[in-house]
């Protein structure tokens, strides 16, 4: 896929307005990632290619007026990329704050927060595998919730991870009397496979959309050459439906996740692992 | 007038919102412009103060999440400041680029653009006065604009020069076949006036509203506290009317410009005065 | 004092190279801190004025080609404000990282660094104070020592805060094996009162350096002008000494802090306080 | 190569500091230019691969702590790469100054400056082709050269549009009394070739070095694997000498050019070719 995709960003109010035109030729899958609101405070996009870790674009203004993203865009290609733009709940809008977060080959995007963060962040933050705390840079609760991740295994197991991590957010908010306090889609990849996953404390989660298969959409649009042009397995996970194909957007079940990968995909359901609470 | 009155720009989408709180005690203007969309492009405050010319402040994000403004905005008070927040129409997110532009004691913001900017660019830009011609810094319509009418006198009779600065981007426009160039509300400033100018070459102009004068507002509200704490001869022009004080707003009639100024304030109509085009 | 003594921040390869121009009538303070090579990477000026507490302008560029810098420092004025240059030691370029870091009324630039403090973030941070902890926003060592410094009392009794934050980091550095931690020039101050100290493990400390009386220099230089337009009181503190007067400069001896205050200044030797390590 | 090379910035007062590592398997050119103070003004690096046009990454701070050029250094590989460092001789420290200036599949990156520059700008720019004139974005003069060059038939005859572009600034120059205006090394490339020009006035020239031949390089030196990994036509053009391996850079003669192309490379003497000086 090329990072082409990026070069529609150009309405700041419309969410994860990723005009995204594919190439062709390769399996492809790619998460974007975005708030309700003006996502204009700043914006990321990781890919993997040349070298053994994935490249990470990051810049602190909003993604619709960079010139370096549109630059990236029509001149990097990637069989796999995932970009969010941010808008920021509190925290600082500062270059380590921007999705994706990187640990190794493992990328991470979230959409949503931790309500009460700054209550609970030195909790979260002390549950961190000591080996991994330096290499946290930002002040986000999202990556906290990446390296809580990390903590639990996602390079193991993402899901039963992310479950984890889940299960111990709301424990230890639990324990200060905050209810709620998780509202997330999250993306992930190792550069092989995308784990997609839709959950909120309350049960009223975010949007999280999967394109239709492409063998699908060319029977229904035989006639469209965009999606003749496509590779057979381009797979897409965003947050809003991108253009007005109808048929070509499967919005993600509440409280479920989904595996993308060569050959097959899977959706699951998603149940937070019961955690102890972090002692304070 | 403390510029903690820009604390409030939270809104991205709500144009110039300013919600200004106004300290006591000084007469007190102030012109705050910006366009109907999501104004992310960057943004400036002048305002007058120490020093022989005004202060500029200008920066490349958003001002929702810009730190350093909130910073001036609570340690800065000045008796007149203009204020601008950008939605660019093309030309490069850069600091040379934001408002308020200035020349000696001259501050100038402007709301709008001119259409068919590149082709008649090139034209505009040589009518400007060869020895002011160096000082043009970035590649914006609106600094443009300024330098012509600084080029046509604006230090000696603000409403004629900006008059010819009109008539001759219409004439040049017409002479390209382009109709309709002009779309503006402009605010402008010795440091002792503030003159705000409406107009658009199609007569259907962006809005500019000016604030009631202090001394009706008490009255209408007499329990208001913090009417009472403002400065006798406060005065606020905006593009947008800000908070929900009825009767607190009036708008700048089609075609019109205001002048402010200690102890008068006058409404005068606007024409562009017949210029002869640019000689390619 | 005006801040337009840091125009003069025009050679990047010069540390602390600020050429102060200073404006009369008022006791004036300033503690001013850079590294020996190129500072490049951020800067940030605090200064006491409007407001409860002081305000900060912080920006991740290099000072000397940062324009909003030189129109603060010719239009905002302050009877005291600390100022610093940014050589990053390996931590992340941004806002946040920046000095001053603030606290209350509390200023705090550091020069320095602390050895090893990837392997020693966790344990140093874990003490601070946890009603403190989630004010941190950046990942600097500088911010770790002022919140560890804050923990320790710095608003009631500023130097033994000092001396036990030092303390204590040299005791966590020695149960992980590291000898001479810590490298610091600290400039601290509440508005009213700066205390600059000049210290490293090693007792071969960065230099640290304040002006002369000005009643002394108008003897030795009665002709010169300047210093008849200084307040009685002015007094410099900067990590090298700027201009070129003979007898102007004196050098904080090794291991010792200064106390600037209206009416009096001292010189105390500095001596770290016994402290036992953090519990990893 | 890949743009790993360009990993290595880190020494702000090292010039053009790129300590590049080479790739192997395919012919490889580049050119790098820097100014001989702390570049610390913005960077820029093109490159040619995917799309019609090169890609171009500028930013505005110093280049040695930028993440994402390390990022792209990691995961971006070309043929054929531009690169620059800025240290501004006046103009505005923003993206649209920062080299690689491009138009088409042309690059261009400069390192010097044309003194008198605010004296001479508007009557250079009056000589940029109208049709190009548009598109001059920034406030340089090393993109007026570039774009009088693109006047003078860039596209057609390299060496002959420098000569003439040269020409018309020394003329028109010496028309308002300035001697000795031009400072130049030059790097310009349509993507199969390079371009690299010194030249000054005044007959001594900033520095600019090619590399040597691989094949004598490997017989100086049998035993360096990293030479025996290079691709068999690599070669580099740098404004400064990198690395201290002996007999590895060849300094490109006072008022001279070389080309760089796959197959052969050329060395020949530079001759500004006389010009009318603008009229005024």
């Amino acid at each position: 896929m090329s990072l082409a995709g990026l070069l529609g960003l150009t309405d700041p109010a419309g969410g994860a307005a990723l005009q995204t035109r594919l190439l062709p030729h390769r399996p492809e899958h790619a998460f974007a990632a975005g708030a309700t609101t003006t996502n204009g405070d700043g914006f990321g996009v990781g890919w993997y290619g040349i070298g053994a870790t994935p490249g990470v674009f990051r810049a602190v203004g909003p993604a619709w007026s960079d010139r370096n993203l549109r630059e990236l865009a029509g001149h990097v290609a990637s069989p796999l990329f995932l970009a969010h733009i941010r808008a920021s709940t509190g925290t600082a809008v500062q270059q380590t704050n921007c999705h994706p977060f990187r640990h190794g080959r493992w990328l991470w995007v979230h959409n949503g927060m931790i309500r009460g963060f700054p209550q609970l962040k030195r909790e979260l933050v002390l549950a961190v595998d000591p080996s991994l705390y330096a290499a946290i840079e930002g002040s986000a609760d999202s990556e906290v919730m990446f390296f809580l991740a990390l903590t639990f295994g996602l390079e193991d197991d993402p899901p039963a991870a992310v479950e984890q991590m889940v299960g111990f957010v709301e424990a230890t908010a639990r324990s200060h009397g905050i209810t709620d306090p998780l509202q997330m889609t999250i993306g992930t990849s190792d550069g092989e496979t995308v784990w997609a996953f839709r959950y909120s404390s309350e049960g009223r989660s975010r949007s999280l959309f999967y394109s239709t298969k492409l063998h699908t959409l060319r029977q229904l649009y035989p006639d469209n050459p965009v999606l003749h042009d496509l590779a057979e397995e381009t797979r897409l996970v965003v947050s809003e439906p991108l253009g007005d194909l109808a048929g070509a957007w499967n919005e993600v079940p509440e409280s479920s996740y989904g595996v993308v990968h060569h050959g097959h995909d899977e959706l699951h359901p998603f149940r937070p692992r019961s955690m102890p609470a972090a002692v304070g």
